[in-house]
């Protein structure tokens, strides 16, 4: 059974929805969950759609082009679509913190998440030994000042041989070049360990403990050119109190960071997660 | 602009949504809403929608005819379709505690809640000055060993008389009848003061005491034939030590209380909830 | 039976704790209460204490006069200690949202507030009417460019007069006075609508629409005279999502405001607050 | 410097917190840690202390003798005194699910707990593994109806050879036999994945899914002989909605039990929990 995913938008109009399931049944699709938005200020339409089609004949990239030429251009439709069963490549950038790694990993080893990890890649060495437990290749791409452009090269290289999707940085304590940025647009995962937009930048938790509040949070988001100012995917917050040291903070945060990361890998491998206006749509 | 909205359940079959959607547009309907859910362990498809219609000439009632003709049959579909404008009319039921009371007509008359409210009724007179202050009609209908029959008749009569649509028993502590039950299926909203199915029956802020719980919850529900077992409609909680008193357990509860029956009721007069196997599917 | 309640802090000490507890055993009294906490990076020890005296010739201001002389200046203590069954007065200063007012005279009248209420003031004249409801004195103070002053001077002359210990404000749209901000030291309890620091200033709610975040909260904090940047009381946050409207966040915003301020005063009247350092100790 | 902490509880009464301090001051000791709690209704009073001996020639074993000579007996205190730098020993007892070990594991290594781990105990050999890369002896212990004795045995030998001070079963899915429970009272510390007491017993989450709540919890608790009914260390909660499937359930289940889990351990091996009466206090 052929299955697809379609992830559209375009200006509100009349006759939308009953168009596009119209569109997919003429053409032997079987609708098997729709989910659509409304932003009412910008009158912009958002919609989510899973189709399976029982003719063996059926060929994703026919589709999308009969897609185009029927719908896309008539509504003016921004749209993706993805063949239901093709896990995701996610590449794993990490530093020297594991918390992430294991918890990740942990999730991957238990079936948990739908992709395939095909490299982990470090600017340290310290955390290849756990990637070498769970049998996963492990890079080492050091950064200095004067070796970045070169680094990122080489980033570049690991990332188009391995055809990877979408990267996620789990606590990768190095800011990401813009051309990786341009080129992984809305495909490159951060968790930052505050509740965004308080507290953008680094050491979040001093500036918490510092400011003495309630609450401290964690976020995911889709890295931009701006620091800590992307699309929020996810966000999760726990309760602290002046008992808590800065250390007690880290250590809280941990858990926090853990599993907003890993919600919002899988909204993103999903296909949960569309983007506009500098914001996040998220289907249910 | 006449604006309907459907709530449907049936059987899973191919080509439902398109079937649905097509016969829409072809009747002149616009869908601005659409939703759906499939329980696949049952094999039933619930679905939402709200759909605008232009035409001056539109009668919902010749609507339903159509559709009813033209789907229900053939799907064997169990629907419901409201006129989006119309409030709904509320019956609050209420004893002697009156937080959940305060709360609703805050609500209320701020214009939070899409709904109308014909007349609060009590077993006692306490709250009789709150129902003036905000110029709401209050009946007091006692009820004793022997007056039971009676009052039950009475309620009846004046749920009638002002064509209510659902009740919503705002800690009113008498259990209500199994007629009033089997005249308003599903239409009955109660707050329960404990995290069901946890502590069911009286004083469950005791039972949570006694167990020694570290979070206490309230649940709402639909009210049905077994005590505390309806389909949940909403459930929050709230964290708990050692440190509180019963006292102390009761006050938080209270507020859990407003919020849980607060936000049922605005689920069911926004027509989000269906009822399916003695559970909710609760549309977004 | 007398019964005090003493805050208090100062450098960490070796046998802080016993010379505080040896000298209310040596003058009769018995502690029923004692909790502490210190900051290890500032080195400061805070503790709060509540104790019983049976002697019936007992006077709170002999006992602070001998508290002083014993250990005040040995160990430089900064410190308060009030008779427990003295309810603190507090003006409720109001605008035209009526949600936290209701919520406030809600919980006064079901005596879950131990404090007394002798005055609401306003700068509009929308809710006197509920103020009458209850049955609370109202003061109508409008404030223009003009009458800033002027109505500075009225307000004070109303706080001095009913003789207030503190004031809170319940969604007052006005800027607080640094005159009345120093008369009032950490005795103004403010309701910002936001999860601080993020948002600060006016219309939180649009920015969190705007900025996209899936979580929204609300602060209850002293006010100093830098704006929303006060000691931080409590904090509170509530799930949101894409599909929420700005009205949408400022319908549930309000839950949280009411639950925020409430357990904030009833911090504050139970004596469980401590502020040093621009943070609060908050005692359990 | 000796540290030590002191868990204590007896009948409420005049001058104990003054009579304790007064005793550890006047031995030299210099208390950094205390925190009380009264159970208005079992008129039971607990307290929890740290202090510290600068002394050199201080010994624990010493300073037991002479607090139950002075105060034990007189105000009939049940009481525990631990030295401070003294890591308790844990056994972790596992069967098949992994989720629980990698997360205990992951923070052991990380320094995040105060505890040694001799040994992993499984009645399958699944997890070995996991144990080796950690670098932790692992014990296989099968059981089959038969060898129930024979097992528990062969536990107990363990147990006692590695001189473990308390169990925990990280989804160890066999019962405890009631010898362990009594020879390891309040200190078997289980991981139920439901909200108790709702969902007591086999398989909570398929039940927790029938029921339809919207809100499935974890709760750790001490083993006792009647089953999920011991005192309960810690709880925690997740949303939940109708398009959660008991898959879903059971994943989202995962992280509230390693938080939950990993919660209660280190509440234990900080010594910060008292059972009186079925019921935990929680010093913070």
């Amino acid at each position: 059974m052929n299955k697809i995913t379609l992830l559209m938008y375009c200006k509100d109009r009349s006759n939308i929805i009953a168009s596009v399931t119209n569109f997919i049944a003429n053409n032997g699709g079987n609708i098997v969950y729709i989910d659509q938005h409304v932003d009412r200020e910008q009158d912009i339409f958002f919609m989510r759609l899973e189709s399976e089609f029982e003719n063996k004949s059926f060929s994703i990239e026919g589709f999308k082009d009969l897609f185009k030429t029927t719908l896309v251009d008539q509504f003016k439709i921004k749209w993706r679509m993805y063949a239901s069963n093709r896990k995701p490549k996610m590449a794993l950038f990490v530093s020297k913190y594991d918390h992430c790694l294991y918890d990740i990993l942990g999730r991957y080893n238990s079936g948990e998440l739908f992709l395939e990890i095909p490299f982990i890649l470090s600017n340290h060495n310290d955390l290849k030994p756990i990637a070498d437990s769970f049998k996963i290749p492990f890079y080492h791409v050091p950064i200095t000042k004067d070796s970045k452009r070169e680094a990122e090269q080489k980033q570049l290289e690991l990332l188009i041989n391995h055809e990877i999707d979408f990267i996620v940085l789990a606590r990768y304590m190095q800011i990401v070049s813009d051309t990786l940025i341009s080129k992984y647009p809305n495909k490159i995962i951060n968790i930052h360990h505050s509740f965004l937009p308080a507290f953008v930048g680094a050491k979040p938790y001093h500036s918490a403990y510092k400011r003495g509040v309630k609450i401290i949070g964690a976020t995911s988001h889709y890295v931009t050119a701006e620091l800590d100012a992307g699309p929020i995917i996810e966000q999760d917050v726990a309760r602290v109190s002046h008992t808590h040291s800065i250390e007690d903070l880290i250590a809280k945060g941990r858990d926090l960071e853990k599993i907003v990361l890993a919600n919002a890998i899988k909204l993103h491998t999903n296909r949960k997660v569309m983007v506009y206006n500098n914001k996040t749509v998220i289907f249910s």
